[in-house]
């Protein structure tokens, strides 16, 4: 790691540590009002800034280069050059919650070295975190706390280890008597299973809604659904091009969205492999009407693909941004507890949910449609989301 | 976190998931002598590509920039343009296993966005991974797997929420009535508690070694030393100098270091709250002969200022890449089960390491000196030292 390094350079530069989750699941409830370095910041960087009124100042360090922008969620914002050679930005007020950002410095798409990374967009990417007075239900607090653990398991059907992240709420190590509910959370686009952890806080919202008794205690797993057999040929990334600020293209509402990759490698992996490895080694109830799936944008096709042709073994779906479900997806009506569909209240397809809800309820299925206020196709309509999914599950 | 994207392009973009941990923690020993994608590359990506003969051939677009660099290991090499905009560069032949690089394009350092990132230096940087024939020991083999916890406790002393990676060996949940001893592990300079999983790859170490009957089933406790009480400021991060190849500053061997910052609030932190955390949360034994204490690097200085001050709760200390201990670094040595001191080959100190073992048996202090083949100031040297340190631990 530090090969040929100063010894002594080292101790230097390295004690200001506020760490990746650490910082990341500290406050933002009580930043409100108040400009102060984003949470994610490594090291006491004081920039990125989140300012009092929402607005985000960006520097970076860069005399030689000809033009320096900041992309805020995949939209890019010429920055200014001073006379130190510290290029600047202040954006426009963003919404409340995470919000993805990377550098381009002279056309090159980098991550900016001095934030935590996290993925999306099939890459490293830097992240910000704007604080939301109504955000307590992801903070930190003084409750019990879960565990997030780390496991792999090995795949018959991709024949290779898989890694996945499992959240076992709080009691679950003392109450060896219980056994526990299971919701199976999936990741989107060019995401994997770390996001529901470090940008959507599962942990600490489940570890909230329980304390206040909102929440029946159940168990998370998330997994990656890449998953390939031997031979198969994943394909390769391509680029992405920026899209102007407010450009959301989404499938119609109620249809069945077409789909560019299957998923059926990854509905063999969860059937065969991943939900018998979870109900051998924990304590989980294993009939359907405990176990419940959700996704987020893309992680709602991989609900459908796998959830929908297993209604044996799914009785509660969760659709966080991509769409919604007709009557006509369900086969079996009688084993279908909850359908809920969600949007950020700045995506199309927001005006949809209820509609689509209320066609469920008409053909006698449970439906709930909810609208995050104010919010895109981003993390804070999703961990509110899971805040107004995660009370409904296990109730009948 | 994708504010503002066409739907359907996050699909297109998403479907070739090597996740980070997954891909991390797959087998490099099985592509000796093959060329390969580097195992931390994201979705796909074919560079860093490792070359059968250990050189590395990055690849890098950015076709208007006018000068561009990959530095590995913190020595940065001129990458050549290519016609279409993309610069790149082959290595020298690197050392076996784990390294840290990252790009310089016009004289500002970032991330590379298509390799996983990981904390080093007081920031993100990239890495790649040299395959080691006799690297076995830390790949994820079909052996019965313990598990790593993320988790979080409060600090009394800091008045803040720590966070802290707990590696519990495989059968801890279901050996109710068994005990175990526990190591505390600490990262090196400008990291945290993340690296002796994420590049040390502790779980997989220790799984392994168990599985061969060569440790005594413990648990490890990975916490960042960065600790600061209400109102201590923590210093700012200093830029870092490129160093020449090979230019390595150790402290004199068997000398007291100099300090450059105070671990006085981490020993604190370390007795006072995460010690008793750790005791009433987990199944452990309590007794100061059932304690070890280990770091690398500058997490040298933090075993020797909270291990050696408190030889009533550490039997057991390991030294790797930190200079050596003396016999009157020892308050009383009757409590020192072991000391351990490392070096990998190529640091300035290996040599000194027989010296100082011999030293301390001769005052009567059980000591092992090891020394890392062919590697440097790098992670190479701290899984092996971790290799040879384990099975000593908890024997007496």
């Amino acid at each position: 790691m530090k090969h040929n390094i100063v010894f002594v350079l080292v101790m230097v530069i390295s004690f200001n540590s506020i760490c990746l989750a650490q910082s990341g699941q500290n406050s933002n409830v009580f930043n409100v009002d108040t400009a102060h370095a984003s949470p994610y910041n490594l090291y006491g960087a004081k920039y990125p800034r989140i300012e009092a009124d929402s607005r985000v100042t960006f520097r970076f360090k860069a005399p030689y280069a000809q033009k320096v922008q900041v992309s805020i969620a995949n939209t890019p914002f010429d920055m200014v050059k001073g006379a130190d050679g510290v290029w600047s930005y202040t954006s426009e007020p963003q919404d409340k919650g995470y919000h993805n950002y990377w550098m381009i410095v002279d056309s090159a798409i980098v991550v900016d070295p001095v934030t935590n990374a996290f993925i999306g967009y099939s890459r490293m990417c830097n992240g910000f975190e704007i604080p939301d007075p109504d955000g307590g239900f992801y903070e930190l607090k003084n409750v019990p706390h879960g565990d997030a653990l780390i496991k792999n398991y090995f795949s018959k059907t991709t024949n290779s280890w898989r890694h996945i992240f499992i959240y076992t709420p709080p009691g679950y190590e003392n109450n060896k008597s219980t056994r526990y509910p299971v919701l199976y959370l999936q990741h989107g686009g060019g995401e994997d299973e770390r996001v529901w952890i470090e940008m959507g806080r599962t942990n600490l919202i489940l570890d909230n809604l329980i304390a206040e008794g909102k929440v029946k205690p159940f168990i998370v797993v998330m997994e990656t659904s890449a998953a390939y057999k031997p031979g198969e040929a994943p394909p390769q990334p391509r680029p992405m091009a920026p899209v102007a600020r407010g450009q959301v293209v989404q499938p119609p509402s109620g249809a069945r969205p077409r789909m560019m990759f299957s998923f059926d490698t990854y509905k063999e992996v969860m059937i065969n492999d991943l939900i018998p490895f979870i109900d051998s080694n924990f304590r989980t109830l294993t009939d359907g009407k405990y176990r419940a799936m959700a996704g987020l944008s893309m992680g709602t096709f991989v609900t459908r693909v796998v959830a929908l042709a297993n209604l044996d073994k799914f009785s509660y779906l969760g659709i966080f941004s991509g769409g919604t479900i007709s009557p006509r997806d369900i086969s079996d009506k009688g084993k279908v507890k909850l359908v809920f569909m969600s949007y950020g209240s700045r995506e199309r397809g927001a005006d949809g949910l209820k509609i689509a809800a209320d066609s469920l309820q008409q053909a006698g299925i449970n439906a709930v449609a909810y609208v995050s206020p104010l919010t895109a196709h981003e993390w804070q309509s999703w961990r509110r989301s899971l805040r107004e999914f995660a009370p409904l599950l296990f109730k009948n």
